[in-house]
C-alpha cells in the first residue's frame, strides 16, 4: 500500500478524553474513531490489525475441533424470556422494538440463540460433542463507556459453545478450550493468565477469566508469580481424543484468582517471593454452566439409553476487539506502538527520505515490489512529507521493520534497516537487507 | 472437513413459508436458519459461501482502488438529522433509545457516518480521489421481509463511498466502481446487466442498478439482450490512470431500465428481436449524487485555488448476502444447488459408500489428506448414512467435484468422480483422479 493512496489520518496530539495509552496510540494512529460514546469505527489500520487478530483466534479454535457459523447481531426477546435471562440482564442491554412492535435486542452474547440452533437439529448423543462459535459484533450499553475499544459499547466477540451429553464430556470440552486460549494469546505475543472467576450473569459453577497484566487494568488480580511465565503448550496435541487435563491442572494447581473469587488467606499462603498482586485485563473469560440453558430450553438429546436427557452446556469468550487494546498496553514505547509480527498491520515500512529523488524514487520502488511478490505487506510512504515526520509515523503506527532509503545512502549503495521493537539500525546494500526480509518473517 | 465432526443439519423439506427455489434450498442444505422475521443465523455451510462472496468482493474493491475500513452498526441519529434524512427515512430504519435516553438508529447505510469519518480527516483536494468502503451489516426494518435472505431485515452489504474534487472526478470515480462491478458478479458467475435506475432515499441524479435475470426476481426490467451476454471487461486495466468511459458506454449506449425508469417509446424503437423483458434481482446499486451530503454536513476540501468547495460524492452498495440467494437462483437443478466453483462452500466432497469398511477408509483418508494438502476444501461424508443419502445430500449441497469410494470399485482398484454442474460420472484409479483434483480447480 502506497501511504498517498491510503487513508492513515495519523493526530499530533491525542484527545484529552483519552485516558490510557493505547486508547490515545489508537487515535493517534490513525486506527480508529469515535463515532458515539463507546462506539467506534475502524479505519483502515486498525481494521487490518483487528482482522488478524480476529484470524488468530479462529485458527485456534478451529484446530481444537471448534465449527465456525454467524449468529445474527439481532435477537428475540422472547428467545430471553425462555432462559429467563430477559428481565434479569439490566440495563446493559439495547432494548430494540421494531415496525410491529416486536421486542427484539442488540446481542450481548448468544447462549440463548445457539440453545435455540442446536435444539433445532441436534437430537441424539451420537452428534456430540460439538462446539459451535462464531465472531460477531455485540453490544452491552455500559453505563459508562472508557478506555477507548477497553470498554466500549459496539464490540468484536468471539463466543464459542459446547455441548455434551455429561459433565465429564462438557469437562473435556472446558479444557479444549482453555488449551486453546494458552495458544491463542501466546500467539499475539500476550501472557495471560488463567485466573478462578465469578460467573455472573452467564451463571455456572466453573470459570476463567484470561488476564493480561497492566498497570491500566481495570481490576485487581492475585496469582503465584510461575503462572505469568508459563510457557503456552503449543499446537501439537491431540485436540480430539487427548487428555488435556494435565495441561490444565499444571496451571490451575497454582493460585490465580480475579478480586471477587479472591480467598486473602489462600494467597497469603505462598511464599511472599510467589505472590504476585497486580492490576489486569480481561481478555478472555470461559464458563461451564451443565444445564442452565439446555434445561429451561428444552435443548435434550436422547442418551444411549434412550432416555432424553438436557446437554451441558459452556460458553467460552474472547473480546477480539478489545485484543488491540490490551497488546498496546503490553507493547509500546514512547514513540508509539510495537506491534508483535503476529498482529502487525504491515510487515515492512518503506520510509522514501526524498520523494522525487529519482534513484530514491527507483530504489523503493524496487523494494515495494520485491516485498510485495515475496507476500509480505508493505506500506510504502511515498508522500512528500519531510523524513522527520515520516520517521515519527513509522515508529507511531509500530510495524516490525522500517526500510529507510535516503539519497546519501542511495549514492553509497546503501539502505538502513530499523527494527521497531529494539531500535537497533543496520545499514546494507538493498539487495541483503530485501533478502532479509523475503526470507521470513523473523529474520 | 469430516462430516461426522461437522454441523450441517441438512432437512427433506422446507418450510412451507418458503416460496422461492433459493430460500427453499439455503434453509434444506442446512445453510441458514431463521431466527426471526428477515433475520438468519448463518449455519457453517452458509457461512463459508458468504465469506466467498464477500472475498471476491473485497479483492475486486481493492483492486479499484477502494481502501477498506469497517464502520458500526450503531450509528447517531443526530448525524442523520445533519443530512436530513432522519425524518425522511420513514419505517424501515430501525430506531433504538440507549439508557442515556440517546437516539441510535442500527445503519440502513453509511452516507452520514462516512462524510463524518472524511471531513474529520482529508482537508485538501491533494488527498483526493478517495474511495473508502467496508463490509458491514445493515438492518432494514422491511414491512414484510419474504423471499430468505434475498429480502431480509439484517442483511451484509458492501458500501463504497467516494470523494472527488470536481465532477469530473466523480465521474471517473463512479466509472471504476461500474466496471469493477462487472469483473465481481463475473467472478461469481453471474450475468449481471447494469441498468439506468431510480436513486430513492440516497438521492442524486446517477445511478445503476445491477441486474441478475430471474423468474423469481422482484422487479420487473427491460434491457437490450445483448448486454446479458457482454462479456465482463476482466482485471487487466489501469485502474488508477485509464480511461475506463468507452467501457461504460459500451453498455450504456444499449437500452436498459428497471421499471422506475423504463422508457417505453425507447424500449420499443429496439427491434423486436433485441429486446428483452425480464424480471431480475437487483445485486448492486450505484449512486453519484455530488454534494447532496457534503454539503448540509460541510465536507469540503481546499481546493487548487485555495478557497472550500464541498466533496463531490457516490456511494456503491453490493448486497452481499442476498447473492447466494441471486447464485442459487441462477444456478441449480432439481437435486440442489450447483455452485461455481469461486464460491463454493467446498471443491470436493468425498461420498465413503460403506463406512467401516477398511479398504474404503483407507482410500477415502488417502484421498481427504492428499486434497488437502493440495489446498483444496473437502467435506469428507464419513458418517454411516446410506450410499443414496449420502449422494442426496452431496447434490442438494452442491459441491463442484464428488468423489465416490465403494467396495465394489475399490476392489477393482478405481473410484468414480461426479462433476455435479454436469452430472458426468468418470471411473478411474484414486491416484489419477486425485491427480486431476489437485492440479487445477477447472480439472
Amino acid at each position: 500500500m502506497r501511504s498517498s493512496r491510503y487513508f492513515l489520518p495519523v493526530l499530533k496530539e491525542a484527545p484529552s478524553d483519552a485516558q490510557i495509552v493505547s486508547h490515545q496510540l489508537m487515535l493517534r494512529a490513525g486506527m480508529i474513531r469515535q463515532e458515539a460514546a463507546g462506539i467506534y469505527a475502524w479505519l483502515p489500520l486498525g481494521l487490518r490489525v483487528l482482522n488478524k487478530i480476529e484470524q488468530i483466534v479462529r485458527e485456534e479454535m478451529d484446530r481444537a475441533g471448534a465449527i465456525e457459523l454467524l449468529m445474527p447481531t439481532i435477537q428475540l426477546a422472547d428467545l430471553w424470556r425462555e432462559s429467563g435471562r430477559y428481565d434479569d440482564y439490566g440495563d446493559e442491554m439495547l432494548r430494540i422494538t421494531d415496525r410491529h412492535k416486536r421486542e427484539l435486542l442488540f446481542g450481548p452474547t448468544a447462549e440463548e440463540v445457539v440453545t435455540d440452533i442446536f435444539r433445532a437439529s441436534i437430537k441424539s448423543y451420537k452428534d456430540l460433542p460439538k462446539n459451535l462459535y462464531n465472531i460477531q459484533w455485540k453490544f452491552r450499553d455500559e453505563r459508562r463507556p472508557r478506555f477507548g475499544v477497553m470498554r466500549g459499547r459496539e464490540f468484536l466477540m468471539k463466543d464459542a459453545y459446547s455441548f455434551d451429553l455429561d459433565a465429564d464430556g462438557a469437562r473435556k470440552s472446558y479444557n479444549r478450550m482453555f488449551v486453546a486460549y494458552l495458544n491463542l494469546f501466546a500467539r499475539m505475543g500476550l501472557k495471560a493468565v488463567p485466573m478462578r472467576a465469578d460467573t455472573g450473569p452467564i451463571g455456572g459453577d466453573l470459570s476463567h477469566e484470561f488476564i493480561v497484566l497492566a498497570e491500566t487494568g481495570e481490576s485487581a488480580v492475585f496469582c503465584h508469580k510461575d503462572l505469568v511465565e508459563m510457557p503456552a503448550p503449543g499446537p501439537d496435541l491431540d485436540w480430539i481424543n487427548g487428555d488435556l487435563q494435565p495441561l490444565v491442572n499444571q496451571r490451575t494447581a497454582l493460585y490465580a484468582a480475579t478480586e471477587e473469587m479472591h480467598d486473602e488467606a489462600a494467597f497469603n499462603a505462598l511464599p511472599e517471593g510467589d505472590r504476585l498482586s497486580a492490576r489486569g485485563i480481561e481478555v478472555g473469560h470461559i464458563f461451564s454452566f451443565g444445564t442452565k440453558y439446555s434445561e429451561p430450553m428444552k435443548a435434550t438429546v436422547q442418551g444411549p439409553d434412550g432416555q432424553q436427557v438436557p446437554v451441558q452446556m459452556g460458553s467460552y469468550g474472547v473480546g477480539v476487539s478489545r485484543l488491540l487494546g490490551a497488546i498496546i498496553e503490553a507493547s509500546h514505547d514512547e514513540g508509539g506502538i510495537i506491534w508483535p509480527e503476529s498482529v502487525a498491520p504491515f510487515d515492512v515500512g518503506i520510509v522514501n527520505m526524498r520523494q522525487g529523488d529519482a534513484a530514491c524514487d527507483a530504489a523503493c520502488e524496487t523494494a515495494y515490489n520485491a516485498l510485495k511478490a515475496a507476500g509480505r505487506e508493505v506500506l510504502y510512504d511515498d508522500t512528500d512529507a519531510r523524513g522527520g515526520a515520516k520517521f515519527a509515523t513509522m515508529d507511531l503506527i509500530g510495524l516490525p521493520w522500517q526500510l529507510i532509503v535516503g539519497p546519501k545512502g542511495i549514492a553509497e549503495g546503501v539502505v538502513e534497516i530499523k527494527h521497531r521493537k529494539t531500535g537497533e539500525r543496520h545499514t546494507a546494500s538493498l539487495e541483503s537487507v530485501l533478502d532479509g526480509l523475503t526470507k521470513s518473517k523473523t529474520t
